[in-house]
């Protein structure tokens, strides 16, 4: 099952004058989605840097149908959107605690080999455990 | 002439451990190239919501081709893209110092009466001032 | 017992090119700290606010004495310092994994009433449940 | 004359649901400060970073008198507290429009080896620069 769903409790500093989590925070939310997605599969993003491949965004698309407000508990659910080659691609739903889906987002990321600073094929080692 | 250009100086909070700008802060650069594109056209946002007109992000696209660092100074140029009615559009390009192309992006903005709630078109005095 | 301890996992916009978290997003962790300290002693800042009662920070200190990374769960530690009266002072320890005081911190809140905008004493149903 | 002012204009961003501007954010509008009071002394602390030597901050005091709103030009006055050894220490005040004070404030930074990763004195060709 590649989807993993997380809670995330909207901070006061989030929020803006309009009264709700300011637009450019999600961009936070949604790397905590796909960080914790990747834990559970059993790959560690810190680790994965400490070896050398980073895993910058290259395109991030965000659709907001609602807002979120502070203290209010939030849901990030990430979903794998095919089997990674050089990029790695994700959807997401994030929905407020009526349940209401508040933002859609998709994020593009590329394994990066940290020593030539190249573009890579995501390591083997990621597949198998993406794929279990 | 629907077209503005502003400079921005990259603060260190804006980077992360990558050693670049934050993927996520790229948010506030485009509202500050709007805002400052809405000024140069003879509109203040800020009085605009005063007078009872927000005007939230209802989505936003993003293209990463470069980064940008710590104490450079990045350019955002601001673009609408037709003219508004109910939703605003805007497309950018983000350039670095050697002048290269480092982000594209768009946004559209809807606006919105604060009394009702409720989507409206944008205000004649608005679209005549954007005309110019 | 005026005491409450919540984690935090670093988040990755939260680094700087340090490589380390950024001085400023402490502010944010210390704001979660008091407002889950609130929470326990059955009092939602959130709804304080609906009532008209906000709480301005109106100083903070930092001592920073060791760095957090990214992915780290830190503990902040919240401490009433004494019963609030027009002011509200609380004291922070903020450790890391390996159970190191990372950062010591405090700040002062005052009550405003929204209404009035001026400085209120601490209403009653408040005092009384943070004395349990 | 160790003293320099800079106007920063307040992003939406930046401000929470009181309307204001978020207290955790001026941790950046100090560390803009002192980068330009370096800068006007001659020193680049982005050139100091590659040189090996980093200045990470190890205290932050802060004083919120009054508040700043969305698209004021504050000022941030930032002055050298006295010759830097070890230590560097700052003093800061933040004015708005009207000159009134809203934030004092006071960082002190360690000058960090980044090889050794053991704090150094301020080398001297720093020095003298700010001795001018």
């Amino acid at each position: 099952m590649n989807f993993d769903e997380i809670p995330i409790r909207v901070r006061y500093g989030e929020t803006d004058q309009m009264g709700v989590v300011h637009h450019g925070n999600y961009a936070l939310y949604l790397e905590m989605g796909r960080t914790e997605w990747l834990r559970k599969k059993g790959v560690s993003y810190n680790q994965m840097e400490k070896n050398g491949i980073m895993l910058p965004v290259i395109s991030m698309r965000l659709d907001f149908k609602k807002s979120a407000v502070y203290d209010e508990v939030v849901k990030v659910k990430t979903q794998l959107k095919k089997t990674p080659s050089v990029r790695i691609e994700f959807d997401y739903e994030i929905t407020n605690q009526a349940d209401e889906i508040i933002v859609t987002a998709s994020t593009e990321l590329v394994f990066i080999n940290m020593e030539t600073k190249r573009p890579m094929k995501c390591p083997d080692y990621i597949l198998e455990k993406m794929n279990n």
